[in-house]
């Protein structure tokens, strides 16, 4: 400690120093700068760079550990969504982050910053949906933090989940061969973010309503989440938050295979395709590239796949699909499109339409 | 879930709808509004009101869990801190909330919201802070977040700590005739932080730099209170984070005692009083209201205070100080001045001081 005079006190003073913003280091780039090198202690299991970190708390009971920051016009709305439900949203993506390892919900905390300006109701209702999202899920809010912020509300949630059964899933683990599983439905929630930010319109009250709902009330998938990796020999998991395209490329970049899916399988719904349909849209930009989907996709061998298929109707409601294979033969992923041939999936025309539907 | 369009979905429509905002609620409030009412699961032990969340992650393995949530402007400035030191004291902060239960911290999350403008060299430096903090007091940094906030460096740490034996020390164990006893010396940092945003001035370079060392770089008493707590009974325990006039408030009110301290007992640092001596200051407001020192603040039986003030100076090098009794018999805190009356401590008039200080 101490040295508080001088700013650079700590680093290699011989570094070279940089003139980059972290605008020009980008999101994946910052946290390869600030983690690299990090050094965890034994009891660390898996630290940055999965869907959740897993530590090991006593031998052989793993807790799994996430967290999500949400600015106001950053990650959503108040003027498109209630407090209601941007707190239910809060919780949604730590939910998912567990559910993406196969993990079960125990405890969460929660930073609220609020500009003093706030309406005391907006705090309130905002609370109702973070505690309604707790209740359904079963998970208990142990504490938290209320700030001032001057601008913008800022909700932080860390959610401590553990693995009922001492298993866990990693991004890491497909095999080549492995079937390409994913749950429910791409792209509607992306299709509903452009609708309430206005960039699309839908005239269709119930089809607007459903793609809105994708948006802002997601549904994660903690149950089934436990129920695969209690029952199946899932080989990597992990959550649709970026878009198919991104969320696929990190299991193949982590697994170091690559993955080849079709098009003609990618599940979209009847709404989703009704929308694009009525605007001239592809659905299929939707999907690969929307993100905030919070479906878990996951890889097995095909046997497995076979016995899962024949369960999973009694269990859950949503559909299951089955959308392409794992191959050490391959690059990064491939798609099949109908009537054309295999070819390589261009992520950055994706990451590109990704980023021109962000708020702001 | 669902019901996006509805503002006021999932509460009582029928409640009175306020038009107060935050501002008018003040912190206590609003987590008072936000929390009541909440109800927790069996393996909640302590939730919301305490330093720490007691959470039973399995029979008698008690887990702790804090976040605390930094924000550039309210709780430090980058015109006035290096960002080495930011990243130490956002790990402080949560830190001395663990020291504050006795417990012993295991891991950390971090969520960072950076402007896209921030420099590369800046959230650079913020990490080498984090994590000099994390190696100094063995925790691991498992993970985190890192979003674009669009104005200001925002930074939540969440913290999960165990209690190697099983023991933790809460709020409100307070018994009366227990001795009230503070680690370290009180208002340094208070003094530092009014030096350091030019509302005081001190000349004497070697004060200047140990009071803003005080206030830029405290040292949480992780060690301290695994101690105190493994070795003696000790009746109740937080940290002083408010300033002690508020900080033994709670420990009153969550015990129902009242408290009686002795002005002249206060511990105030040589340099402190050298600095208030020639602002013509009075340094026992720095002491009461100031806040933000991180000592340990505790009680316990007179007897167990005697085996304590033997043992302590083998083991560390800042005073322990016995500062007053618990209470039965008078309400709120009682203060006894050199010369004057014992008198209820007035702590409107320190809120009101310590509000005068805040950054904006």
């Amino acid at each position: 400690m101490g040295g508080y005079a001088a700013p650079t006190h700590g680093r290699d003073v011989d570094k070279k120093i940089t003139s980059k913003q972290v605008a020009d280091v980008g999101e994946f780039g910052l946290i390869k700068l600030l983690t690299e090198g990090l050094s965890y202690d034994a009891q660390t299991i898996v630290g940055v760079g999965d869907d959740c970190a897993v530590y090991e708390v006593s031998k052989g009971h793993y807790l799994l550990a996430t967290c999500d920051m949400l600015i106001d016009g950053v990650h959503f709305s108040r003027k498109t969504a209630s407090p209601f439900l941007i707190g239910c949203k809060a919780l949604a993506c730590s939910l998912s982050d567990i559910a993406a390892m196969g993990g079960r919900p125990l405890f969460a905390l929660i930073s609220l910053g609020l500009p003093e300006t706030t309406a005391e109701e907006f705090a309130q209702d905002l609370y109702v949906g973070i505690r309604s999202m707790c209740r359904d899920y079963h998970v208990s809010l142990v504490g938290g933090d209320t700030v001032r912020s001057p601008e913008r509300v800022v909700i932080d949630v860390s959610m401590i989940g553990d693995c009922p059964k001492g298993k866990y899933v990693l991004r890491s683990g497909a095999k080549p061969g492995d079937a390409i599983v994913v749950t429910g439905y791409l792209g509607s929630s992306a299709a509903g973010l452009e609708i309430v930010s206005g960039k699309q319109s839908e005239s269709d009250a119930e089809r607007r309503s459903e793609l809105i709902e994708a948006h802002l009330a997601p549904e994660p998938r903690c149950a089934h989440g436990v129920f695969l990796v209690e029952n199946f020999e899932i080989h990597s998991m992990m959550d649709v938050s970026d878009g198919l395209a991104g969320d696929l490329g990190h299991i193949c970049e982590q697994s170091k295979l690559g993955a080849r899916i079709h098009a003609d399988k990618i599940p979209i719904s009847e709404t989703l395709k009704a929308f694009c349909d009525s605007a001239a849209l592809n659905p299929l930009k939707y999907a690969l590239a929307g993100g905030e989907d919070y479906e878990l996709l996951f890889t097995l061998a095909p046997a497995e796949l076979e016995r899962l298929t024949s369960r999973w109707p009694d269990m859950f409601e949503i559909p299951l699909t089955h959308i392409g294979e794992m191959d050490a033969n391959i690059k990064g992923i491939h798609i099949i499109s109908a009537g054309r041939r295999e070819r390589p999936l261009d992520a950055q025309s994706y990451e590109h339409f990704r980023k021109s539907r962000e708020r702001e």
